[in-house]
């Protein structure tokens, strides 16, 4: 395939999401054919799925359940979406992937990481992203940077909450050592400028490798 | 766990979900606790992840995401009913299980058994029923039987349809002779009352074991 696919992972607060958007726009600047999406990105069936998944009602889902529905709403994104805008040389920015779900369910549910990628690997028929960049942050930073941007007011941020983040973040780090070579670390800490020019830095090594 | 898991297999018109209902009747006269089921089975989710399968405007559903929405419903409905039934000693008859998707999803609709039967493992942490029947029948013979219950003559058969049964007979007979511990074959083409002697032969071996 004539694309390039990237995904942009990490937890929350740490920037990602505006990241994504800015070097979208510089890479158009240059002129590049650039899509961005995330699950379930538009595709109706994923869409059902992922209805289905998020039912507050849904009080009864198990967690393999739970991951077996992600993988199907990936699988159905990736065949509607990904795949066609790789096969017309797209570069890909999709806002949380496989890993999203090895650290969440597989990690932080506890079904096991290895047991969730291959479910997530029969969804995806083998294809990971070129390049993914993991945002790393201290959680208690990161959620104040979301309190931030609320009304609520930092010292009622819940320690059950914040232990639930310690925990991803490790899982995240423990991930990106294993797969060294796809998973690149963004220090997410500096002003989100310097976050840019970073991803920017290591978006380019791979664009034109 | 104390109960007993025995799921019914087999092409359309073989008569498992007659005789299903014949044993049953006979074990609770024997004063044994049954309890019947077939996917979704009552369970809310499990019934919406079906709704999504199963909606006919869902033309762009890959068959790699229909697998993986069967394995959902499947582990749904075992955490919901199976599973609670087997702790309460009953003996479980289900009309059509794993071996359902292996042939169907694994190898009528091309993915390949092996991979389907991964997912279908993952979803059910390695549980298999002690004993699965296979209703073994010529696909012409059952096909004729369905339409002998319908309006439809027997000379408007169309010869792509058989083609497929013939596939899922063969896929099945292959099955059962790989896993001939679990899967034992019933041949489905005398009568009704031979068949279910037969059943219930295999059934009482199974349960006295």
């Amino acid at each position: 395939m004539e694309g390039i696919f990237i995904t942009f992972e990490g937890g929350e607060g740490a920037g990602k999401t505006t990241v994504l958007q800015t070097v979208k726009n510089r890479l158009e600047k240059e002129g590049k054919k650039v899509f961005t999406t995330r699950e379930p990105g538009g595709s109706v069936i994923a869409e059902k799925i992922r209805e289905v998944i998020l039912d507050p009602s849904h009080t009864e889902m198990d967690p393999r359940t739970e991951a077996l529905l992600y993988a199907a709403a990936r699988r159905q994104h990736l065949v509607e979406k990904v795949i066609p805008y790789l096969e017309q040389g797209y570069i890909i920015l999709c806002d949380r992937f496989i890993d999203s779900s090895l650290v969440y369910q597989g990690d932080a549910r506890g079904i096991g990481i290895e047991e969730v990628l291959a479910i997530n690997l029969f969804a995806t028929e083998g294809l990971l992203p070129q390049l993914t960049l993991y945002f790393d942050i201290d959680p208690e930073e990161g959620l104040k940077r979301i309190q931030a941007n609320s009304d609520r007011e930092v010292n009622r941020l819940d320690q059950e909450k914040l232990d639930f983040h310690v925990n991803v973040r490790k899982a995240y780090q423990s991930l990106a050592k294993k797969e060294a070579n796809r998973i690149k670390t963004v220090d997410a800490s500096p002003t989100i400028e310097d976050v840019v020019e970073n991803v920017w830095a290591q978006l380019k090594e791979t664009i034109e490798k």
